[in-house]
């Protein structure tokens, strides 16, 4: 098989939330040319990846083959979709594209790696079109809680692919472009080959709300308060910074940005802009001399991450501000799974203190920024393409997806990381399956997420930790007696004596009885040890640390 | 002050959903006698309390005044409320009192810790009175989603408390008793001091929903799946459990019970006769001979527990039984915060093969145990307390119910684990500030959860752990090369040498430098030492680790 064939293959994103890195390519197979469409991150938890700072998509096999990548196309400035390019720029050398919003989000990253900002070039919306290689890619706006977000046209010598990028269909989104129906009719009205589509709501079942619904609600809280009100959403989401500024301003009140990422995107919406009429802020120091019932502070930290501004109001005084009883804090946002424990804690807070907390339960005060399950059928309709290939979702997400396309007549089929889809034929089949996985940014160093070194972390959590130090003389005999040290462990156990006096005296008896076979052979020692210690452990505590053994030889 | 009064300190429950502890006295100041309603547990999760068996209420304070504790009383047999009881057997010695199907089940437990069946005495439902030192106490049946739940009617010198327990107004729980408005209102019918109220659902605005109502959703469900049915609960809901038992009947499949928690709930509902008319079921065994189509299994972990059987069906197979493509996964169950990815995990890992998963998400599957707000307003208008005092929730739900139940025109008060208060006034005041906080199960052994043992693991799995050992010889000098071991930690970093390596390296030279002040000091040597480890480490990695520094002197 050496005909030129048209490829699809996901890096991340694809049987996750996250991480997102699609990779298309045209060419005959291993010599294809590619386009990489976003390249984003995903964040770290205690559960699976704990002190690791960021996880990015393992690039390894593109890396090897970086010299047929013809660009990079950011679709939006989410952190899950340009927060990897820095990361990654000395790697793939790719110029990156994007336009204007996301390209000044995109630049400030590079410089703050020392990469050069021009790096990332500005891309105009559609009908502009980018030529890398054999694809010609143009950015078809499309609604989304951030600004500027893109769909891509992606034009191949085996035909038009679209690849929605996160969306909604909001003809009133605030700030940024509305869906508009007839556009995307238009650039879709021949044949389209393949839609790639956001899977994220596909089981939300009722069509989805507008940005702009959500105004008069806001308003109607902030009016009613009667102490200082502090609101949060997630910064990107500029339309929404918007309407809470907008409330507060009618209620009469200053408004101020709290939070780096809060102004550094304002500030980045203005410079490009794409938000005009922001009301005006005034500074946190200036603040302070505001009557707190003349107050309305927009924030970071809508998931309760522990260093953003509403968890430090939570737990005190942050930048000099402080929150009271007869306050209010409004979380104008939805809480991600697996945030929830982080979120709850900084309401509890609030709550001792007093304030009062207001959440989007009952649905008034955020909607979603992705399409629900009809606005994705409404998608597929206007595009009207031979296949859909579900994307951005967890496995049940796309397989989801993929039944709803088949359902109403389109091909379609669910293509995971690392499943290298052929999309030349009348449906999409697999060339080949590439290993992917996770990089995690630990510290200044990337490690691979299956190299062991945060399983190791994870059982020191679990486990705790024992260290055996042991000197042997001249003639392998042991020089005094072993030694222990434990982190992590209680200092007592069943024996009521100290663990560690527990612990030396079953080593020292160890190493009495022990044949000089063993006490010659470092592996055979160390792994009597560490056997000898996990016992006594298990008998006095009833766990069985991690144990680190060092062996000292006097010669 | 030496008159009696009657006082009530939470040291678990109150500012928390878990760990349920309530201790109520009466008696002259420092004087007086005890009953303690209820003592749970909470479960540990991996950002607070990483390797932790089971987490339990601080009871020191009570330990020390156990000769004054004339009564345990357990309200229902959530592991929320009887978890501890066997684990504070020895430390409390006092009798235990519940009614039968919730003795079934500490009696269980107390044998499984080697404690004495009998140590756990049954009580029947009100009228009949246990009298404990100035107490008489009696259990009313309430509904929730357990059997035979109770609220403790306690009378006291200073008159009648009503200690709700956990509960749902439901006139259909399907088993065990509905909720008797008319008993109630006669219980209550003289005047009550005190309320202590559930308050879990006090942010849900409408009406609960009855047990009953679920049984034609799920029966419809059921009969539209094709393969094997299989549906997830918590074990002690057995209420629910019959429900999608009898599904399952009606559409002709037998019914197996998969999970250690699943079968023991239903064998001592059995057992005490609380569980009536339940259909057949066939062991797992049995199960292997029956065609996919006809089979229902009912089985633990929908929270997503990693070693219950839900979990274990989506890894692969378990007790010989395996879910296939067109198989269904019901889960008629809630996720508790904090639980979401482990549930996620199952519901992908379903879908990678291709198993249909039902969730809650329409609310057709699931009721909740908890009293919603409009209930909880209903049992206040029912008892007519003088106060009420909200208990069973974190901070902010207490304090939300305090301002319903002050707004509706009782007394009330936001009183939190520690908090004694004295409810013999014509308001609920606090007499003192007692310290409360958590006790590990860790492995075997107890321990606090201030005693930095769990703090120091939670710092090893963020920062990963250098290990140095350095000998000294009779002159304190330094006898070879010091020596390092690291865990969690990335192999190599900025200097592209081995971090080990590297470590080794730069202790070397510190050593070589240092002064005899410093070699002769342990303590200013090994904190030279670690600052030195740390500070390498930064450099190349960028991660602080902890350090162990083994200091061997040949002397």
């Amino acid at each position: 098989m050496t005909s030129k064939r048209l490829i699809y293959l996901p890096l991340g994103g694809a049987g996750e939330i996250g991480m997102n890195a699609y990779l298309y390519g045209y060419g005959a197979p291993d010599k294809e040319r590619f386009i990489l469409v976003d390249l984003g991150v995903t964040f770290p938890d205690m559960d699976g990846s704990p002190g690791v700072d960021l996880i990015l998509p393992d690039i390894t096999w593109l890396k090897e083959r970086a010299d047929r990548l013809d660009a990079i196309f950011v679709t939006h400035a989410h952190e899950d979709h340009v927060g990897a390019v820095s990361h990654f720029y000395s790697d793939l050398g790719a110029p990156v594209y994007a336009r204007v919003f996301t390209a000044n989000i995109a630049r400030r990253k590079m410089s703050e790696r020392g990469h050069p900002e021009d790096a990332v070039q500005t891309v105009s919306a559609w009908p502009e079109q980018v030529t890398a290689g054999p694809f010609k890619v143009g950015f078809l706006p499309i609604s989304h809680s951030i600004p500027e977000s893109a769909a891509l046209v992606i034009d191949t010598p085996d035909g038009r692919v679209i690849h929605s990028g996160d969306f909604k269909l909001d003809p009133t989104p605030v700030v940024g472009e509305a869906f508009d129906p007839d556009l995307w009719a238009e650039v879709c009205k021949g044949s389209v080959r393949a839609l790639v589509c956001d899977s994220t709501n596909v089981f939300s079942p009722d069509p989805g709300r507008s940005e702009l619904g959500l105004g008069p609600a806001i308003e109607e809280l902030v009016l009613g308060a009667k102490g200082m009100v502090v609101a949060t959403t997630f910064a990107s989401n500029v339309a929404r910074v918007k309407t809470l500024a907008e409330a507060g301003q009618r209620a009469g009140r200053s408004i101020v940005l709290l939070g780096r990422a809060m102004e550094r995107m304002v500030e980045a919406a203005r410079e490009t802009g794409v938000l005009h009429g922001f009301p005006n802020t005034i500074s946190d120091e200036a603040a302070r001399d505001v009557p707190r019932e003349n107050l309305m502070l927009l924030v970071t930290g809508s998931q309760g991450e522990r260093r953003a501004a509403s968890a430090q109001l939570a737990r005190g005084k942050y930048r000099g501000i402080e929150m009271k009883e007869g306050d209010m804090f409004l979380f104008s946002s939805k809480t991600i799974p697996g945030n929830e424990r982080g979120v709850i804690r900084v309401m509890n807070q609030f709550s001792e203190m007093g304030v009062d907390v207001v959440d989007d339960s009952n649905g008034k005060y955020h909607v979603s920024g992705h399409a629900n399950r009809p606005d994705i059928e409404q998608l597929h309709d206007i595009v009207r393409p031979q296949m859909v290939i579900p994307m951005h979702g967890e496995h049940r997400h796309l397989r989801e997806h993929a039944k709803l396309a088949i359902a109403r007549g389109y091909q379609g089929a669910v293509v995971v990381n690392g499943m290298m889809m052929d999309l030349s034929g009348n449906a999409p089949s697999v060339a080949e399956y590439i290993e992917t996985g996770r990089t995690y940014l630990d510290g200044s160093v990337k490690i691979g997420a299956m190299d062991g070194v945060v399983r190791d972390r994870i059982r020191m959590a679990l486990n705790g930790h024992i260290t055996v130090t042991v000197i042997l003389d001249e003639k392998d005999e042991p020089l005094g007696e072993p030694w222990c040290d434990t982190s992590g462990l209680a200092e007592t156990g069943r024996s009521n004596a100290l663990l560690v006096e527990v612990l030396e005296e079953d080593l020292s008896q160890y190493l009495g009885r022990a044949g000089n076979k063993t006490l010659r052979d470092d592996d055979k020692l160390e792994e009597a040890l560490r056997r000898t210690a996990r016992q006594t452990a298990q008998a006095e505590i009833g766990k069985k640390p991690e144990v680190t053994v060092v062996i000292s030889r006097m010669r």
